[in-house]
């Protein structure tokens, strides 16, 4: 069901004007309304999930399998396309705005404006092989029976 | 099989040192050697794929939802997360270094170092109705008998 003010509940039931490019049961794809670079797409689950958490898991995997198929079509879209990003911000520290879930598919091209920054360094191994401990423990947690 | 001098076929084999997280038949997800937060992981195809064009549908489906545990088991990790960004680069133009396709999982958190720049803005309905039409012709494309 729709949650109140959502804009994105609002595309998937088609009372908010939006470029849909595919539709299906469980999800719709449309186009960005402020697009990194022509043909940027986000594709949503139809039904309302704020983030990775409330996602289900069968829904995301076809919300993927979409953004898969439009990575692959906007190369022989006729739209400038050397390269795809998929991108998804689960929280507003990830930098989410809109607070239902969505995958974005955007193409590339030499010179386009879109860039990334980090602190990129080799890390020990020691200290990913901590990390990893903590990611383990983290899925251990998933399954745990309390859930 | 493995691709002749593909480090992740290596790791994906075992021939390479990796943290390793989770692994099935088909993915393996690990620590990326040059984490932009703690904690963030890669998973990947065992069986080597350049990009979306060359992966499978179903296994692309099941890195998704490997990747989606993955975002959620950081959240009850102890690592710190606040957020979480899954990205995935498609070709040289949309940065992608090693060849073997792979998708991003990280933490974020306020503070950290990892930041995104475009020039968002708001683009004519015109305009994003022509680049819809041109995405959806990439996908009747896909769909074409000759492939």
């Amino acid at each position: 069901m729709p949650a109140d003010g959502c804009v994105f509940c609002a595309i998937a039931c088609g009372r908010a004007e939006a470029s849909v490019v595919f539709e299906d049961e469980r999800v719709i794809a449309f186009m960005d309304l402020r697009p990194v670079t022509p043909g940027h797409v986000l594709v949503i689950p139809k039904a309302h999930a704020e983030g990775l958490e409330d996602l289900r898991e069968d829904v995301g995997a076809r919300v993927w399998t979409v953004a898969h198929r439009l990575g692959r079509a906007l190369r022989s879209s006729g739209l400038r396309c050397e390269g795809v990003n998929l991108f998804l911000a689960d929280g507003e520290a990830a930098f989410q705005e809109v607070f239902h879930v969505h995958l974005h598919v955007f193409p590339r091209f030499q010179g386009d404006p879109f860039r990334i920054e980090a602190d990129w360094r080799v890390c020990e191994r020691r200290l990913l092989d901590g990390a990893a401990a903590a990611v383990r423990s983290g899925l251990a947690a998933l399954d745990a029976p309390a859930r």
